[in-house]
Formats: structure tokens, sequence, C-alpha cells
């Protein structure tokens, strides 16, 4: 087993690394801007705990995105099913972080993993913390199983600076009453949860939980319910890449979420857990290696969910 | 293994009928209005061809857009990775079938499970074959393994006389150049697919093509390929469920396509595939009942995707 | 007063036609395709029934859209303030006939002069008259005060045959329960109103209605109440020129239709009616040198409603 | 002609006080939510400087929304028509200050008058402006003929605390880079801009500026020019009553704006400008007994600009 993974991990990477690569590295703040582009790492991670890396796999990146399965199943783990009276399990269906749709809605986001689903959940915890922000980095450390994990607090800073487009997502569900805690607070923990750094390695050690039904690894300990990681596996199905959550699906079939660093991590439920990262975006903004490489992986294994 | 799914079937299907069930019966024409709303079956059919059935699971009734999935294999198969130019593999994330995103999408339906979808895959068989109707019958009982299913014309004569939704949009594709054939004859197709009728247990073994990758368990015969099986499927999860499909894939964990004359089907790839059947609707259009069963089903096998 | 109006005219007029023309004629049916681009006339009627015209003032054109204010006025009269139950007064505020605004809006258009609005006055008429087309056509031909005027049953069909937003349009608000009679029999009367051919001549004396109060300047008749002639003349104000209502308010300052044939009527209540005709159209589907002409009428007089 | 609006205002003010009056007052701020509901004056001003004045009409209230026309004055008097590359001049056509149109339409409000149109003609006066406040304020003293008006603080202050959705709209546009300066410094201008306070009395002198094609009635002074004027009014006509800019276009026939606090302000041009106020408002916003009294004063009157 360990070496067929490994093969093919190491085949796959070689054929991808010779592709043309016409995405581009996120701009928008300088901390994104000036990684290095051909940055390429994956580490496939299984639930016998075997481990498989090939290329910058664990040179740690920022996740972005990617923590907002991790906040999320913080909140689910402490709010249990009442965390969907304030957001929903559908996917958006909608070009970017559509404003109108939230309007629509009066202010209830479609799910947790778009940004303002992410920032309702944030709204939660910091209900239900005094400290939010150490109580969140120390559920990610558990985990992951590794207390170095940190927030990079130049790179919430830069976000927040320029984030006037989640400024007004938040604005809009304050209107409507579905965030309770001061916005300043909640904006504060919601781009330090982005900040966050990992290698692939790390981080597909981290999403293992949600490829063994909710517990740990290491020590047998269980995180969240079997119930939970799997409503988390089908909402990564689901909503997890935006606008691309049906591609995705269609062509590699398992659940994940993409970040706007390259990270991409998906996991198959019982088999394993997978990171890759590579900083050019396509058009929509997920990593183009990072999805050619999984779409490869579940082809040669043959192992989808479908 | 045989008694094991025999018995959670029978438990579950007797659970379930004792609840309270809220929903109503599809009033919008009268061939549906009049079904008996206490009609109850369910049918599992695995991968080694074992079957099990309780309640009404031998009583035909109408698949409706169940027969979307049917369409849109036959329009696979002959038409390849192509299709995609034609409609979309992404979620719809809007209430009904929204003029609104088509028409922001200048004519390209989102996804083939949707009406517009839908649409656009009788317009591709339209243009393929001269007699649509026979050869998309032809494939359904081929894939059914049985000669005696019907379109029942009365049904889809109704339809069509109140289907000014369908009308609407298909004369807006039509004008933004994405339906190549006349309107009538499209919209004759789309409404005797939907008028199709199977019983639960032709429809599990219809939809155990796609729990089998493609092949027929019959004969072998590869009807489509492994991987346009694994992107149905993928898209059944992601769309089966109008609005509502984040929700079946959160609570069921199982690709499925569900239709308005209350039937569902639900495929396990590489297990099995179960309809379910009842005729109350909650308010999105999905069969109460059914829901609850399919629900519970994976539960208590403790089987699904995630 | 006579040769005030006689001077301005001619020279506004010649200098309009010195400037390049950008515009593009209506493409999507023949019959409009094919006339002459350097088409140009304008011809002002005064309250005190004084005529001044310049240019091909004299020539029939197809003065499409702007029947529709016509249409509504014989509604209007037969209904009374009744129709406003069935269409708004509001400005539609989206470009083209958007679809989504009246899905949001369960079917009711937002004015009568959007192309949705127009078809269910038309069904209004529908009801009110076995004979629509020759009531109609009775109607516009007392009004102005010339019965040689005539549909153009070519264009009505050749408009009819590509009108598929139109039909998407009626099938919507059929859906929705906003139009009580036969689709087939609506779009025929809508298309033969659109197809009504007038010179400017013809329109200025016809649209004086409106700027008299309602009354025939001729013989005095009161056709329409004042109160109903300032209404229509508000609902033209506001929403005449599709997106570009406020832009045309904000210009020439006068209520006014126009058409895609390439004719724009103005109304300056109590003191004219003016009728532009130059077939080069500009991005938003109205006459370059018609809004054009129209502006310097306005600016040169001094003469606005504000 | 004196006694003659003195006459129709008192009759009709008589006549709409005996009406019940079923609005509500804005309850969103205690500074409006403590306004006496009974209050109701009516000022009419014209443009020969005759005033007639019935009711509350000296008593001065928060004028809100109607201070946008007089900052759009301003802007417009010192940039010209530029101010159009950031700011359109159509209805804006949807319920409230919709966000998902100015999302469509990459920030750029559809006019001066809606929320976040205002908010940009303030954006403008701050980079025009090193004290945009002390200006604004002197212009509108200026005009109005009157230097004890002011800005009242607590109301600014309060609405700002709660103005989530304005705040939404403003983050959107900095998003969009129509928004130059620092989103609290053109806030902070908004709602002391909303905050003034005035009379009818004050009002309707203050607007006979519109009435008055730019000139001040007491010394000549052209402060606008009168294609400057006549726009405004334009604007005025086709804008500003949010979403029933329509039916006041269509029941009053006169350019007006309305603010939340019960105000609302029309003009004929040439003729005279009128205030009215009182502070129960109906669904959409405006004042009830407001709209009614000016719908009855050009009827009455027979004098509407249609």
């Amino acid at each position: 087993m360990n070496s067929y993974y490994e093969q093919i991990l190491k085949e796959i990477y070689h054929d991808v690394q010779r592709l043309k690569d016409n995405g581009i590295v996120a701009q928008y703040i300088p901390e994104l801007a000036s990684i290095d582009p051909s940055k390429f790492g994956v580490h496939l991670c299984t639930s016998e705990n075997e481990n498989y890396g090939v290329g910058d796999h664990e040179e740690k990146f920022s996740i972005q995105s990617i923590g907002k399965v991790l906040s999320l199943a913080l909140a689910f783990q402490q709010k249990g099913e009442d965390l969907w009276d304030r957001v929903g399990v559908e996917p958006s269906g909608n070009p970017f972080n559509s404003l109108w749709q939230l309007e629509y809605e009066h202010g209830k986001p479609r799910n947790p993993l778009i940004n303002s689903g992410a920032i309702v959940i944030c709204d939660i915890l910091c209900s239900l913390h005094k400290h939010p922000h150490s109580e969140f980095l120390d559920f990610v450390r558990k985990v992951a199983g590794n207390h170095s994990i940190e927030y990079n607090q130049t790179v919430a800073n830069s976000e927040k600076k320029l984030g006037f487009r989640n400024a007004a997502l938040i604005n809009m569900m304050k209107a409507s009453g579905n965030i309770h805690n001061e916005i300043d607070e909640v904006l504060n923990l919601y781009y330090q949860m982005c900040s966050i750094e990992m290698s692939c390695k790390e981080l597909a050690s981290t999403f293992l939980l949600f490829a063994n039904h909710g517990k740990l690894i290491s020590s047998g300990e269980q995180i969240i319910t079997s119930s939970m990681a799997k409503r988390i596996n089908a909402i990564m199905q689901t909503c997890g890449f935006y606008d691309e959550a049906g591609d995705f699906s269609f062509k590699v079939g398992l659940p994940g979420k993409s970040g706007i660093g390259g990270g991409i991590v998906a996991v198959h439920p019982g088999k394993y857990a997978v990171a890759v990262w590579s900083p050019r975006l396509n058009k929509k903004g997920n990593s183009v290696r990072g999805m050619e490489l999984l779409e490869r992986l579940t082809t040669k294994t043959g192992l989808s969910i479908f």
C-alpha cells in the first residue's frame, strides 16, 4: 500500500509540474503577491497514519479560506445543530461572495464556507469565548497535533486594511441582526483565522480528522462526533470551491476546500486526507496545479467517493 | 448481508410510517393530485443484485424529474465531454428554476438536473436522433432490463398544457441561441421523459448503473464509461435536490435525485441503489417520508460516502 | 410664434444632420434592417394646431414601442384606475426587459411601457373586446384623425416568429396568473400594435392628445380625462426610454417614448407634441439623432417642463 | 393670486387632517421616534416670493434625505458635468437601496438621490474641500437666505451608530474604487448633511432655487446654472421617492424629494416650491399626509408639469 500512494504521487506531481501553469498569484496584499509562484508541494496522509510527500510539502504557507473548515468544526462542536439557525448548508451558486443573495435571504449566509458564512461562524465563536483567538488556535493545534502553528498577524492586518468587501458583508448582516458582537472584534478573529500558516504535511494531518470520522488518529480522542464529520464533509463537497464546487466534485469527486494562498485540501472519508500547494490561481481563485493534481490522483487511484 | 439490509429497511420503513406526514401531494395536474397520499414503498438493490423491498415498492408511479438523470446519461454517452459546452455542472443555488440566473448567464443552464438544463439535454437528443422519443425509451428499457416501461402520454399532455414556466425557460434559451430545434419538439420530448412510470424496484434496478460504474449488473455491458458514471453521481450529489441539494447531501450523504411524483432515488457507489416513494412533498418539492427514510438508512447503516 | 418653431427646427435639424451618426439600424428582422439609415425627419405640432416639419417627416415608418402609449391610452380609457392592479407605474431600472424583476415581483410588470407591461395591456384589451385588433386600430385612427393608418402584417409576423424573449415574458406572466387570455391571441395583438406605421407628422398629431389634456384638437372631443392624460405623461416621463428614461428626462426634460424603428415622440403638456425619426440607434435602442435633436430643441427654446 | 393659493392650501390641509393617518413614525433612532406624530405643516413659496403657510410650518424638523438634493446642487455647481462619471441619473427601480444593483453595476450608484449615490456625492465634496462640513452648511445657509440653519449632531451620531446598511454600501463602493476618501470622513459628512433641521417655510424658500432656474429670488444671484437646475429637477422627478418615484410622478406630477423625518418638498418650475411635514410614513418611507396633500394640491390647482 505504502509504495502505491508514494509512486502515484511522485508520478502525477512530476507530470503536473511539466505542464504550463497559466495561473496568477493572488495580488491583493503584498504578503501573498510576493510568494514564489513556482512553489509546489503535495502531502497525503492515510487513515493508518502513513505519510507521503513530494516537493515543497513541508514549507508553510497561508491557508486562508481553508481555515473556514476548522472554525466551522470548532463552532459545530460547541453549538451542535443549533448552528444551522444562523447559517445554511446550501451551495451559493453565485460568482464570488454575492451580496445580493445575502440581501435576498435576509442576512443568513448560504453556507459556512463562503466569506459571509465564515464571518457568522466567527461571530458565534466570539459569543462563546472570552478569548476566541487563543481558543481557536488551541483547537487547531490540538487537531494538528502540533503546537508550533501560528497566526501571521502581518497578513491578518493587510487583509483587514483592504477588506472592504468583507466589511460590506458584515455590516449588511449586522443590519439584518445576524451579527451579535462588535464588527471589529468579529473581523479581527476572521482575519486571524485566515492567516494561519501550515505546510501541506500539517494540513493533511489536520484534515485527517474529517477522514477519520472526527477522531484524532494519534490518541483516538473524538474531537467532533462522527455525524459532525460526515456533515462537514458533505458541506465541503457541495460548497468548498465557491463557484467551482460542482466542477471540483465533478472532476475530483472528493470533499475539499481551497484557499487563495494556493492551498487545497481534500478528504477521502475512511481513506486519507491530501493537501497540495501551488500559488498560481485560476480565474475562480483556485490553484491551477492543485486542481489538476487532485483530478489526476482520483483518476489514477480509481478512488473517489463516487 | 442479505438479512442486514432487509432488517434495517423494514425497521425504518415502519418507524417513518408512524410519523405524522405533513407534506402535500403535488396539485398542479389532476393525474398527480389524485394519487393516494398514503402510498409508501422502498426498494434497495445491491451491486451483488440482491433485492429488498417493503410496502408499495412494486407499484408504478410517475418518476418525473428523476428521468432527467436518465436523459443526461444518454446524452452524455453520445456526446461525451462536449455536452458541457451547452450546460454547466454547478449547483443553481436559487429557489425554483430561477429565470434570472439563466438570464444573467446568457442562456446556459447551471446544470442538467434543473428544468432548464434538462430541456437543453432534450434539445441535444433531438439533434442526435430522428426519433428521440423511442431512442430514449429504448435506452431506459435497456438499463432497466425491462421492456414494459412506458411513457404516460396523458400525464405528458397535462404537464405541457400548464407548463408556462418551462415555456418561459425554453423561449429564453432559444433567444440566447442555446436551443437548436423547434420549441414544441423539444418540449414534447421533455414532458414524455418526465412522464415515465416505474416502481421503486424498477427505479433501484435502473440506477444500479450508477452504483456499478456504468455497467449493467445483468450482462456486464458497459453502458456509459466509469468516468461518466462517477461524474453523473457527482452532479446528483451537488444538484439533485434543487434548493435542498446541500441539505440532502448533509443529512443523507449520498448522490440522489427526487421527483415531484414523490419518488427519490439514491446511489451508494460500489454498494447499492435505493428508491423510495411517498407522494406527500415538503415545501421544496421533495418527498417528506422519502427524505426521512433515506436519512435514517445512512445513519443506521453508518454507510454514506462521507 | 409660427416662424419661431420653424426656424429652430430647421436650424437644429441641419446641425444634427451634420454630426457623425454612429448608431446602428435594428437588425433583428429584415423589414427593419433594410430601412435606409439616412432617413431623418422631424415634425412639431402645437396645441394651436400649427404644424412644422423638416426632412422625411411625411414618410411612414414602423412606430414599434411608441404604440405602447396608445394601447395604454385605450385600456386606461376603458378600465380606469383598476388598470393598476395588473401593471405598475414605477420605472424598471434594469437593462432590457429583465425577466428577473418580473420573477421577483410575481408577474406584475413594473410599468405599461416595458414589453411585459405592454403585453399585459394587450391581454386587458383582449378581455374587453371581441375584436381587439380592429378596436385598437379604430382608436388610433380616431386620435390621429386619419383613416389611412394601418398595421404592417409582414412586420408583425416577422417579429412574432423571432420573439422568443417576449414569449418567455408572457409565459412567465401566465404562470403567475397575470395573463387571462390565450398566449397566442395576446401576442398577435401585441405584435400588430407594434407594427403600426405612421409618419412623424401623423405621430405628432396623434400625441397632441397628451399635450392637450386628453382632448382632440380638431373636434374638442375628450378622448381620455385630463387626469388620465396627465398620468400617461408622468409614465412616459419616468418609464419611456427603458434604461435611459432618466437620461432623457435629464437632457430633454419632456415626457416621451421611443421605438426601435428609430422614432421618438415627446410631449410638452399645454404646448406641443413633436416626433422625430432616424433609424440609427444607440446601444440602449434609442435613435441617436432623435435624442440629440430633442435635447437641442428644449435647450434652444428654453422650454422644458423643468 | 395670493388668496388663491392660500385658500387652497387651507382647504386641503384641513381635509387631509381629517383623514385617518395610518402611517408610522420612523423608529430606528430615538430622536426621530420621539417626534409628536400629529405634527403637520405646509408652506408654499411662489417665484414672486409670496409665502403661504398652514399648521406647523414654522417648526424645524430633520430634513434627512431631502438634504441629498442640496449636496447634489453644491457638488454639481463645483464639478459640472464630470459629476456623472461617478454617479448615474437613472431611477433605481429596486426596493430599498439595493446592494445587488450596486454590485451588478460595479459600484456606480444609479443616481445621486439614493443613499449610495448621496454617499458618493459626499465623497466628492470631501475631495473638493478641506472642511466640507462648513462648506456645505454655508452653501445651504446662503441658498436658504438664513444663517440660523444648523446640523443636529445628536441625530447625526445616532444615525451613524446604527447605519450598518450605509456602512455596507460605502465599503462595497470603496471595494469598487468609487470612494476616494476615508470611509469615516465621508460617512460623517453624509450623516451631518442628513441631520440638517429646517421648517417647511425654510425648506420651501430654499427649494425655490430649483423653481427659479438656479437663481436666488432675493438677490438674483445665479447659484447654479439654469441647465443645472433643470437637470436636478429632472432627477428629482425620476428618482426622488425611492421605489415610489413613479407613483409620486403619476399622482402629483411634480419633481420632489422626501425624507424619513416626514418632510416632502416639491417644485413647480417657474411657479413655486412647496414643503410639507407630517411624521407618519407609509411602507415605502414617505409621509402619508405629505403625499396626500401634494396630490390634492396639483389636482385642485390643475397645475402640474404634465
